[in-house]
């Protein structure tokens, strides 16, 4: 049976998972109206390598997260198409020049590809329009459609020759983004490994962690324990790695502040860190006092996002409304930095007024999978982006449902503009506790994220890492 | 004084060094004719973001070689330019929305950006036009040109209003290609930290490496050591780690033969790995047997490749001719391979026929700066291409001169395809004593890839590791 590997101790991925996908979005293609009576064919186009700038050395290749979903292929420069009838699978590769396995090492045959990804068929790509000519298709199946995140539009397939063919663009994506929605259990298999790698990396850093770090090292850590351990070759985002005041930066660790601070005792650290592996992606935050015991004013912090995170961990489940589990994690935040003195008046008046967006402006989370960002989030038939502040944020406010996964990600940060903005707004100043607040103004954030399935009866945590403030303590403390 | 450095036991690279390159290139500009009497402006346009298909994940920035040479910006989405005349820096920077700080910390400002890159002046990207439309200048130079490695061009810069300039496209890319050939004291410097960073990786690889391990572990190795202890976040170009047959595969380690093989007792290892740090770069390889101690066979092979190292690094000096250096290494190893019983006849009938190109297809080596394979080889002042066989490879056929920064990295490899085609030609099977080279066949090969400044009177080698067998072994032992 073929299988994407790295080595005895990592995860065999199958490519009947491939299979099983290509399998689900037919059966669903099979059941659109508009394709009835018709012989449609799905055509994907996968990545091509990307050079940086003008030179001659290529970004290593990562495969498009569409065409990993259906055909599993790690190379770049091919094409691949399923028949909605009959689910059979061809792949379209490269013809290279035999000279290029001086290079490159022996060239894979079509057969070789067969062999590797079990498909019905494969062909070189330059013969792409005579082979699809020749299975007659009534409609070729293209894929076109936004990403909620990026506002970026999926690329549909292209070859010389497409033009004698009919075309739709419109009716694949929401079939095919809405199938990745929902995990299959092959899929679920690949992500909980991903994710106990990720746990293990974070678990690692924070076991050598000490003041006297950069920032850096511990993404150098992570890294290495994901790729040596785990077979992790890529990370699924780029690491943010924050210290002290950086830990409220959000999207810290980006090429402007590439995560290069000292780290000094006391600080706080927010590691946001998540290997990936055959295009499967975890996304786990931990946040830790750098020398592993925590003050009293990060153990209020710390556990008001715990808090958070055990409310919804506790209520999220099939059924369960997204939207609400965001306001559940703030409602519980807010209660417990009142109790913690920093906020005072009702908690229902704090979050009417959008006082929680002030501590954690991100939303509560989202889907995971072949994306960081998964897709789905926004299709046409899911319920609109809310507009409260905070929970609009949010990349989907659908209902849960079985099957599902996403990070549950928690945060309470001191960021200055949004602190300044704050205390200029009556209505929002009204519920601060100015001097206690001050005491926090360098503080930076905790985030607590964790990536989590969604079951008919609760969920199941695929992140195993300390969490309380007694195991982290104890786990560094080894 | 501003600089960039990850860390107080990282290389300082003070921003002085970009100036000193700007202040080489206008001195060359103001030498040349078609510029006499016109303020010209010199234009470059600094690198975007990257994003991974249609997500909102981006690659990590990485900024444009000849941008890095003049300014040193490790942001993205930046123009600069340069008075011919006057020498006076100005950078253009994003204008981002004030919001932009929840996300990435505290917005740098104009003056900040002055500051951290020690340029003249420094205003918004978006207001480009008008601020060079003030400076009045005659005549804007812009970049372009071919990448002699890649076939690509260099991407001129372009912004709204460039329209209402005189542009000339021709004259500045000859001239900062050529300056960045000669390396200065500051970038010898730099250069010389991120090889000696790369050497310590290499090492650490070789010290912990056994049968057993996957090749990507000692990619893996290398990485974390160049980036934990040496602060460089990026590599050169994707690790080559091959081990057993996969070494003599010129460029393995790509998406299709991602460094996943089991390492067996008994393998030759060949990595070919090189940090990068502020953008400059390092390319070093080691051969070695992966238990340690090389077998009669492997010591034959690596003997015959470090004699023709040992053979270039004792001839390269101000003044030498490249491709003569290339044809001396050829001979030195065929003489070996011809001691060591492979093969019969005279060297010098092996290198008029083309044996030399079977067993090291690849060039002897070649520039090495701000890119891997670096600029200036093929310029039209130069020598052109040779015609032969493996010497046709060479990146430069160039007299060297002081401040020239290469690679030495002869190779000898058991190449299959290149193995027939030598026994089905007569005029290269007589050279071959084919009983001997089938014990071979499975060897895979030997590169031995110092990086090495040219000087008046010899080369100074930048790359510190364990070169002869004696060397390897004691060290490999420890």
């Amino acid at each position: 049976m073929a299988c994407y590997q790295m080595g005895p101790n990592t995860h065999s991925i199958p490519m009947t998972l491939f299979r099983e996908n290509r399998d689900r979005v037919m059966a669903e293609l099979r059941k659109v109206p508009a394709l009835e009576g018709k012989q449609a064919l799905v055509v994907l186009q996968g990545g091509d390598n990307i050079s940086l700038y003008d030179t001659d050395v290529d970004y290593v290749f990562r495969q498009e997260s569409y065409f990993t979903y259906l055909f599993g292929v790690t190379e770049p420069g091919c094409y691949g198409t399923v028949d909605v009838t009959s689910g059979r699978a061809t792949l379209y590769v490269p013809r290279l020049p035999a000279e290029y396995a001086v290079w490159m090492g022996p060239l894979l045959t079509p057969d070789d590809f067969k062999t590797k990804y079990e498909v019905d068929a494969v062909h070189y790509a330059d013969e792409i329009d005579v082979k699809i000519g020749e299975e007659n298709p009534s409609v070729l199946l293209t894929l076109c459609g936004p990403n909620s995140d990026s506002g970026l539009q999926a690329k549909p397939a292209n070859f010389k020759g497409i033009e004698k063919f009919v075309v739709d663009s419109d009716i694949l994506f929401p079939v095919i983004a809405e199938c990745r929605v929902i995990k299959s259990p092959a899929e679920i298999e690949v992500l909980r490994y991903v994710a106990r790698v990720s746990s293990d990396a974070h678990k690692q850093v924070m076991k050598k962690i000490r003041p006297g770090w950069h920032e850096y090292q511990g993404e150098s850590e992570f890294l290495h324990h994901s790729y040596a351990v785990g077979g992790c070759r890529h990370v699924s985002y780029t690491c943010i790695c924050g210290a002290g005041s950086n830990s409220a930066i959000l999207h810290y660790g980006h090429a402007g502040s590439p995560n290069d601070r000292l780290i000094e005792d006391g600080d706080m650290c927010l590691f946001d860190m998540g290997a990936n592996y055959g295009g499967y992606t975890s996304d786990i935050t931990c946040s830790f006092p750098v020398n592993g015991k925590f003050s009293a004013d990060q153990k209020l912090i710390y556990e008001a996002v715990l808090a958070a995170r055990d409310a919804v961990c506790g209520s999220a489940k099939e059924g369960a409304c997204w939207v609400e589990m965001h306001r559940l994690a703030n409602r519980v935040m807010l209660e417990a930095l009142k109790v913690g003195g920093l906020l005072q008046g009702e908690v229902e008046d704090m979050m009417a007024a959008g006082l929680n967006a002030i501590f954690q402006p991100h939303g509560l989370g989202h889907f995971l999978g072949l994306d960081v960002h998964d897709v789905g989030g926004y299709l046409a038939h899911c319920p609109e982006r809310p507009a409260e502040p905070g929970v609009c944020r949010l990349r989907t406010a659908r209902t849960l449902k079985a099957g599902m996964y996403l990070t549950i990600e928690p945060g309470c940060y001191f960021i200055a503009p949004l602190l300044e903005k704050a205390f200029a707004d009556a209505n929002l100043a009204k519920f601060l506790v100015r001097e206690q607040i001050e005491r926090f103004r360098n503080f930076g954030g905790v985030r607590i994220e964790d990536d989590v399935l969604i079951t008919k009866t609760g969920i199941e945590n695929f992140t195993l890492v300390p969490r309380t403030v007694d195991e982290i303590e104890a786990w560094m403390a080894r």
